[in-house]
């Protein structure tokens, strides 16, 4: 048995609550400054309100008692803020930390870095180690996973992925369990870029079903099926070259953190409804001041993030700029205002 | 402008006749026994009564007529035939043909040919070359495309392989259109093995639908969206594992023919829906007995008749053996009359 301190308590951090409680470790939930109602919810009740089931029984702290929860026992530290909120759990383990934990990674995100991209678990490595002098072993979850299917211990594959492979292998050990089936993986890159780009690309899937809206009406019904393969496929492929420019491996695209997450993202969520919104026919800049006013897009947010270093590979006298129509359209969609445009006789010209 | 003649009026290759006519091509329709209702109605009202639109113009014709269809004219046979027609469509071609016409089969299908798997663009070459001494083309489509959608001018991408690749190309040139996207493929293996296999594959992700049914109701509402994931990827994997088995190249298996397809197939149609029987709990007798009584399930034929060959790759001892548990859990359902069981607990551990 483990103490396993989960800090941040939305929806996926304190999914992960019930793998862990279920497999008999001792879980604590910490809050952020953003959790207080959640945190209280649970302290009084044990009901998660926006998972909308009762957790398993954990300890539930707020975001000032983060000291007083990792204590001088825990085992293992699940990171589950979100991208956002990473600068302020970078800061809180810094001044909490006296010895090094290792540390769980749910959030995802990737930033530029030059003319190439950083991963999320090496900069929190690099920072804790920079101004802590502790080297911390790090791991990272990828592939599908609602939060709210795994809250209701539903079957549920993910992969764990760490520059020591050994430390994924004994987190997939230590978690593994009747519903919640975590695998190794030695891809960081592969499972980071995926499990980031996958929601870039969903926007894309998106289109097909906003489009149909636009489209006259067909006498036979038909729907747009075939075109959101289309675009689901030439995600992967784009994945694919994404994937390979930056380091990482071809089994994690086809495999559960890329073509496993992206099916998943498809089938609902912001990303999606971004892409059916450009498929109406909205621009990027309609559609954030009026249907998804105020709502964080994850996709679209990293498209904005990493445009210099992905304009530089889309450029027609790049090596890769023929092999990614739909990573061009969707900047042109989401930097430079345009409406989303599919160029369809461009697709799948290049494996 | 060419002459194209298709054999087989179903919605398949009746669909074909939009973007071959569309691009100013000559197209004769000619049906197969079980179309006389159908090549009727294109006669006299142009209307496809299973697709449900009205044909570009076509010279339509009843089976007896086609020798006179074929004339001294047509440029290629496009054979829409069902995988159980194939016999009747080889016998037609082998009486009619005096030279050597070019064929692109849409009929899709394998067969065990000792401990290893035939294609049907294969069988046709050996037959019409031994019974008639004709060095025949072959060209096979693979990928995403639902007929009705096709029949409506949806955006649709297809692959189409070929031993001689360069009339791959001039059949992509010929045919493609504003909507229709046909891209040349040198993977013969690889296109024919993932356009039967995502049939039967699909079945395994429709059972994380039908199986939901069967779990106690979520509190929360979570539908089974991460199982299904799983399952989606799985099969993609097992495609791979199986691809290369026979031949076949990985870039077919996540792109249009494998992962585009499956993704079209796991959207609607009978191999879903037997996947969603069997997750109710049906055994393959009882779906086969009741709910889907007298239907065609190309996936289930296609395991049962490849079920040696499937068998030999799955037993514990073989160099795959682990690589396919679902490949093993769907044998027992559909050839040995067991429920099907997900190992849940076996997927991912193998790529």
């Amino acid at each position: 048995m483990a103490v396993i301190t989960i800090l941040g308590a939305g929806v996926m951090g304190s999914a992960m609550s019930l793998p862990a409680s279920d497999r008999g470790h001792m879980v604590r939930l910490v809050g952020t400054p953003l959790d207080r109602e959640i945190i209280e919810s649970v302290k009084s009740s044990g009901r998660h309100p926006r998972l909308g089931v009762k957790l398993p029984p954990v300890d539930a702290f707020h975001h000032s008692e983060f000291a007083r929860a990792v204590g001088d026992d825990t085992d293992l530290i699940v990171l589950g803020v979100s991208s956002a909120g990473m600068a302020w759990a970078i800061d809180r383990l810094c001044e909490t930390l006296s010895q090094a934990i290792p540390v769980l990674m749910i959030t995802k995100g990737l930033y530029p870095s030059g003319d190439t991209i950083a991963t999320l678990p090496d900069h929190l490595q690099a920072e804790v180690k920079r101004r802590r002098g502790l080297s911390l072993d790090i791991a990272a979850i990828g592939g599908p996973c609602i939060a709210g299917e795994l809250a209701a211990r539903r079957h549920t594959s993910v992969v764990i992925t760490s520059r020591r492979y050994e430390f994924a292998e004994e987190l997939c050990t230590m978690l593994a369990g009747d519903y919640y089936h975590p695998r190794p993986s030695a891809d960081i890159a592969g499972v980071e870029i995926c499990a980031a780009f996958k929601n870039f690309f969903a926007i894309a899937v998106g289109y097909a079903v906003g489009s149909l809206e636009r489209l006259p009406k067909a006498e036979n019904g038909a729907f747009n099926y075939n075109a959101a393969a289309i675009l689901f496929d030439q995600a992967i492929i784009e994945m694919m070259v994404i994937t390979r420019h930056f380091g990482g491996e071809d089994h994690s695209v086809w495999g559960m953190p890329g073509a496993g997450d992206l099916y998943v993202t498809c089938q609902a969520g912001r990303n999606s409804r971004l892409g059916q919104n450009l498929g109406r026919g909205l621009t990027y800049r309609e559609i954030k001041a009026g249907p998804m006013k105020d709502e964080t897009i994850e996709g679209a947010e990293l498209g904005i993030t990493l445009a210099s270093v992905l304009e530089a590979l889309t450029r027609p006298d790049a090596v890769d700029g023929a092999a990614l129509p739909i990573t061009r359209a969707l900047l042109d969609a989401l930097v430079h205002g345009e409406p989303l445009r599919i160029p369809w006789d461009r697709l799948h010209a290049v494996h």
